[in-house]
């Protein structure tokens, strides 16, 4: 299939043609790449609604994804989800595993399950996950829900693509930490406590009430842009309690954005420093891969921590061994 | 004074050496770089508790530097001040201004007050702060409180140079975020309501219930490693109410520290991550003071923001310019 063939298959709705396009993505083959930066050029914007989903192991994300995805298809959307998972370049299999923990909703041609790649270079998965959601938006998906699995800085990369972030929680106890890092319950547009039912109603509720007190501490991330005000959900997404209501917040939400000009003001930001890191990462890839470089880090590292060198004689000499390398 | 007089005048206690010295770190003139590197690299390492404060204008830091340093002076310590304000390198003037706003501390031979540079290269800011810290400790004094104004990544650079970062409050409405910026509560050790006296005594323990809930939702920085549990104290610096219950917990968290060995590891990779902050910002001062990059960035980060590049193909653009440039 030629790239123009492919392009107008890929915007036609083509499943095949984006599964295709995507794994193009995730490709590191030098040529791969050059052919999806083409692709990815010729694409026509189109706007979806762009959510991020954190929260550890067990919290009930895939059947949350499902209600919420079936519920948002029988207003009138396609969705299509994807996941970031940095591990899986590690441990080289998916713990995100495949459409097997969707089955309704992967089973409906109006929504679009793509398993987390089971292998590639580290650093690249934001990349990735960024790309196949523009894939996804041109094959007319509105609705784009990216899932992570609490690794690394991966929340942050999240919320750093979306429009929306979305942090769930169980109804544990409100003095457990639930496993959430540092810094996430500030990136959150909204928390969703599931598993609000039956015996675990009367906990779920003292957790909406913990946090929706806490979120009202921190600075929300669109209180500048807009009147929105993070708020605590609850819901049960294996009785589909709640949903509804959820998916009614999430839309008050996108059109709040977008009515008061924030959508694209966000957007526009998160474009620029998407390309301001990708450059910062290639420089620093670049560096870490200097021959004389490799060979002084872990000395340099070993000295600054047991304070031989301060922080800056120890990068001057990594630096000085780069420009040596530099010019030969 | 040759090096090695100013290295004995510093260690002995020698104020104006010591200013000197701090001085000389302040410098962006390669000369004296390479003499402050020296001078560094050669200091005696002597353990001070490292402590960074937040807030925001008006809150009463410079009163409760003054009531706190006293008393850690009155409990035999000998306590430096040093301020971090990124907003000085830009305005040509120190907003936090000279020693008349602590009189009684400034007096005291115990204690050593240096006011932020007037002028100076952006992005040393962090760099030189922390090398005049290690100068201080230097000079015998083994209390080390880092001062910033809120003003772009100042908070986040001092949490990362210190052992134990505090936030300061007002006794306001629990809903107002007090200016606050996002991801800060999260850093602090210990928040500290000020002003807790008179009629406003009932609306700090308003605050101090409200935050000590609010973080019981948060990890806390030292969660890992110690058994320390970030706490909110209530005090009127003014009338000196308070200081002493907050500085017995201030010795309690940096015996804890010390105890468990998370102080040690702690620095250690602080030390570590510095060296790397000083590496990339080197290498991307390099990329953006490139005569091609130069004429590229305002074009990529427009074609980037408007949607007509993706992050990755302006990234590509920018890094091409500059492999052109370094080749010629």
């Amino acid at each position: 299939m030629s790239d123009d063939e492919a392009l107008a298959a890929i915007t036609s709705g083509d499943r095949r043609a984006l599964a295709r396009a995507i794994t193009l993505v995730e490709s590191t083959r030098p040529d791969h790449r050059a052919r999806a930066t083409e692709l990815l050029a010729r694409l026509p914007r189109r706007e979806a609604l762009r959510m991020g989903l954190s929260g550890t192991p067990g919290v009930g994300k895939s059947t949350f994804i499902e209600a919420l995805g079936l519920h948002a298809i029988a207003q009138g959307h396609r969705v299509a989800v994807l996941a970031i998972d940095p591990s899986s370049a590690r441990t080289g299999g998916s713990i995100l595993g495949d459409k097997t923990r969707m089955t309704r909703l992967a089973q409906d041609e109006r929504a679009y399950i793509r398993p987390s790649p089971t292998s590639g270079a580290l650093g690249g998965v934001a990349r990735r996950t960024r790309e196949a959601a523009l894939l996804a938006e041109a094959a007319g998906y509105d609705v784009i829900i990216i899932e992570t699995v609490g690794v690394g800085q991966s929340e942050t990369e999240v919320a750093g693509m979306v429009d929306m972030f979305l942090l769930m929680l169980l109804p544990g106890s409100g003095d457990e930490l639930q496993g959430i890092k540092r810094g996430i319950v500030e990136l959150a547009d909204m928390i969703v406590v599931n598993k609000a039912d039956g015996d675990l109603l009367a906990q779920a509720k003292r957790v909406q009430s913990d946090y929706a007190a806490a979120l009202r501490m921190l600075r929300p991330s669109s209180a500048e842009e807009t009147a929105w005000r993070p708020q605590v959900a609850l819901c049960s997404a294996l009785h589909g309690a709640g949903i509804g209501e959820l998916w009614d917040s999430v839309s008050q939400f996108s059109a709040l954005m977008r009515q008061s000009g924030a959508l694209e003001r966000t957007r526009a930001q998160q474009a620029k420093r998407w390309m301001w890191k990708e450059v910062r990462e290639t420089l620093l890839e670049r560096f870490c891969t200097s021959p004389r470089v490799i060979r002084l880090i872990a000395e340099c590292e070993d000295q600054v921590s047991g304070g031989a060198l301060t922080a800056t004689q120890a990068a001057q000499r990594l630096l000085e061994a780069y420009q040596v390398s530099a010019e030969i």
